[in-house]
């Protein structure tokens, strides 16, 4: 039981996924990170403003991102293929399905497919969704054994109804959101944030109150995050 | 833990809905069914034909679908609401509320919301919503207490495409085909159903092996039927 | 060969598919207009300001209606259900779906679904498909036989993106269209809509000719109208 | 220059507009709410719970709503058509009608189309688009001018995703946000909404600045609304 | 009258299109099937859990493919770009240019643009229709006439729902289907295949029989393919 | 206060966004118009058939929109990127970033994102959304400060419906049609495109007027043209 999340900057995969991180870790899976880049000139902002090098700049974000991931009880890995533009290319590609077929994720958690605020999201997105498919067979030539069909959910982009993304999951993580609150604060220059998603965690919340109904008990400040599934959701019950 | 499957004509719960009434009931849960009308003018061509008159063909309708609910282990009741066209009223709508506040279902199954071939499982399925919605007022004037938030899953339409059903949960139904099998055979004026069923469990099941993945071991007979989830789905763990 | 064609008011039959009507009846087939009502209320601004009393007015429209479809060569029948707004009543359905077991069509034109300007082409619509659908059923209770599956086209509204409307068939009217500029020509009172669908006519024949492509030779002044299949078009061969 | 806000409930307008109403009122414009209802069923729990009477309720929502109606410097009036369900029909069309006609607005607001959580928003909403567009009638028999087109704008719903609310419209309501917090506070039984939908205008705020971007110099605690335009925006310039 | 039929591996023109090809030759017309790849990689596990080669593999689909054209009587070119992933590049495009030209259709046959399990097909799709476009521009560097604009059909995935492909033709193969039998028969290493798209041929003849109405007087029997027309329908006669 | 107007080829920008463009230099504003290609091989069929070389249908092309700019009053600048196909390349969105942050736009102007008739219009606008996306970021190591957050309208295309095209702004360019009339005229090889065009303004102009109501006293001959919004409109008032 692994989970594989995909995220196209250093901090994406702590403001939109850290709870769904946190509760896998919590239960003693495996938890593994793939940054495609660090984010170093579109999401650095202030570092740029302060007069640092690109490559100050990469370390800075790695070393948060590593804290963060630390917090998080989860691997990371990062593959520096630069950002503004995140390219698509059939290399990175490769070295995806090589991450697939190395750490066969039970389940996988990427963006949405499209973001008309930032181009690197669908990007990571489709590489990520396309890698996946390929490490499935046994005939593309990579280590490892051909993938079994892990879902895959896409986390929640900053303004969702632009996104098109319309949750069909709500994830309680309550029971962890103080683990996500201290993997944010590993994000200095992102301060604003911290607050942000804290307060949209407790919008989530409110929705998963509302979605489960007041039967179920769930407490006042139930925290949630949202996502959406690509693959028809396989059960053996209803419910 | 009740189902509660609303179907506009008498026959449409065993066709579509067959196994997740057996799949419930087999794990010792109420499951009970509501039939807005028998489809005594819409979907009894065959017993028109031969010159029975409306009563008589009610009550046909009536004992196959008895005789299929007793097979899957579910009670069924019958509104007798008239068919084509089924109108939509809001004294129908207060006999559904009265359901629901009396069976407190934890899982509704109804049809889905457009039918460009059928206007009847579309005003079930709309009523089968707003009762809903009704019945978790406490505002509302009926017996019992307000309901909670049961998730509603619509089931599949004869031709799924040319009703914007787009399933996003394939329920595993292969250990209770069988049971599906006799209840569809409680349908004799539409043997010809027996086998379309029987294929589209079939084909159902090769898309829960496909999504499943090959690592869960899924047996090659896997039988399966297509849902649809209106709300999003609260859960505790992404899987 | 049997053309239905039903319309809210007394006009929009003429505006928007004089031209299949002419077709068909140039072809030595029947063709019947059935008007739901006479825009009375909503489409007869001009006589209203002239001061008009309310029959006064349905007579002046209904002879315009009658004079543009002897141009055609159909027949109409008006069922006076008044309009804005229009209303969906049992009874007003019931008396569609006799009009549909007299008629027999092989072909049914009727508006689109969508309409945030008029509400009553939407609901003349919803009444022509649920009409449609009764009258297939044996057992519903009108003269005549149960209707086969004549194929439906919604033909276009007067602003089409803003009623979802994307036309998938293109009909070339070049043959008739100065039988339906005649037809339009009996509708005084619109006098401005005279050259306004003979621009969109115009259009639409420049998308006709785009996409039969350069190789059909169809002439430089090709006139169209725009249509929208709600059913799938069954067929022995594509093309 | 008049703003008509058409509510299904005595809440609704304060939650979700009641930046728009404060932002015309500040500007010397009259602005009028309707209220189909007084939300006496549905959205009343905590009252019903203390074992008020229906009358009772009533006459708490309504004095609830006047008085943050007061605080915004809007007219509102209450039609008390009933709620859960809020029920279409003709008589009530009409009185709305004479409403469109009596106000004439130059700026439509109401609910958004779906809402899978309470069937009275669309029904609301329906029923005022309807309305409308028979005020704009010369030929509906009701006093007063025929109405212009007012552009109408939905305002937010409690789970805009599942609602298919996409704002293409986001309002800068900084300058007016605490008189819309003091209005929120006339509503004391929902006391934990006051947070959430401060916490939603913020959110709304954040995105106004996002969209805006830097060079507007829009402050940090920028607060919004989010709203959906119905009909084409008309315009002598693109900004 | 020519059709073209852009696969992007070997087999999926037989599973998919098998009756439109054989319907197309039984009539006399020239039917050219390309094959963009082999599906060497990622549709041919059983060949590589044998230990097969990849150029051994390849030899096998060719030849399978070959018998199988043969039986539909269809010529069949091989551009032997890869599979998993088929990458879009300006030369394989260009290739596709010059097929076109050559072919010079009447009918273009290619995959849905959407597929979440498999790359390759939106891929092919993507290039078929882009080269379409090119070749039709005169000053396009390519040898022959600019070609016109024949329609073209999306054939059926393996999972429609999941690809956003909704029928809007069906095709009765009726007389043709032993003939797509033995073609696929001609793929031995899918055996599983043959009745899975028996079938679904029989579920596409139901609702072929069922669009096309009783009066009709289809058989029993009536066998069908669905397809998604891309381009609007230029017709002389709305049937 | 800038227009920056990103067209695929030479001759888009003047069918398409002429009145916008005059709109806007007619007030004094700067506009200027960035091609990416001459339209040489997809869109100058009368040349190649008289025996022209490349090179000389690109000047003639050249020529044309240098004259056609004039008219209105904006600067033109050309890529030569080529067509059929333009092909997306880091390059090409490289030059465009360095254009936005050179120009400093205010508002943008593009192609649709979908057109199943021509693949350079949605490469164009991809590559003119990903390139504004990029010179945001003060990290993007290109001249010039980082751009704001302009908001982009996509003009009108060929054939609206089947572009996804719906417009959601209607601009009055009544005042400045003359001048495009103008514009128009000087690309004399595609001299049935003027009355096409003109007659597209006087239809849109007609929704102009709808939309905007009677009350609004527009003249008889106002002219249009629509636009689709991307990013979600910031404003301080409904209107």
């Amino acid at each position: 039981m692994t989970l594989l999340v995909v995220s196209a900057h250093a901090g994406d995969f702590v403001w939109r996924a850290a709870g769904a991180i946190a509760l896998a870790t919590s239960r003693g899976r495996r938890a593994k990170v793939l940054c495609l880049s660090f984010g170093e000139r579109g999401e650095s902002a202030k570092a740029w403003r302060e007069g640092k090098t690109l490559e100050e700049i990469k370390e800075i974000r790695r070393g948060e991102a590593e804290n963060a991931a630390g917090v998080l009880g989860a691997e990371i890995e990062f593959l520096d293929a630069g950002d503004y533009p995140l390219r698509e290319t059939p290399e990175l590609v490769d070295r995806m399905v090589r991450v697939y077929r190395e750490v066969n994720p039970s389940v996988v958690l990427t963006h949405p497919l499209a973001d008309p605020y930032n181009g690197d999201h669908p990007a990571a997105a489709h590489m990520a969704l396309q890698a996946r498919v390929l490490a499935q067979a046994i005939g593309y030539d990579a280590p490892g054994e051909p993938l079994g069909a892990p879902p895959v959910f896409f986390f929640e982009p900053h303004q969702p109804e632009q996104c098109d993304f319309k949750p069909n999951v709500l994830l309680d993580i309550t029971e962890v959101f103080d683990t996500k609150r201290k993997a944010m604060e590993c994000l200095p220059a992102q301060q604003h944030m911290w607050d942000y998603y804290t307060d949209l965690a407790k919008r989530r919340g409110v929705q998963v109150k509302r979605n489960a109904g007041p039967n179920l008990g769930l407490p006042h400040n139930t925290m949630g995050e949202a996502y959406m599934r690509l693959y028809p959701q396989v059960t053996g019950e209803l419910a």
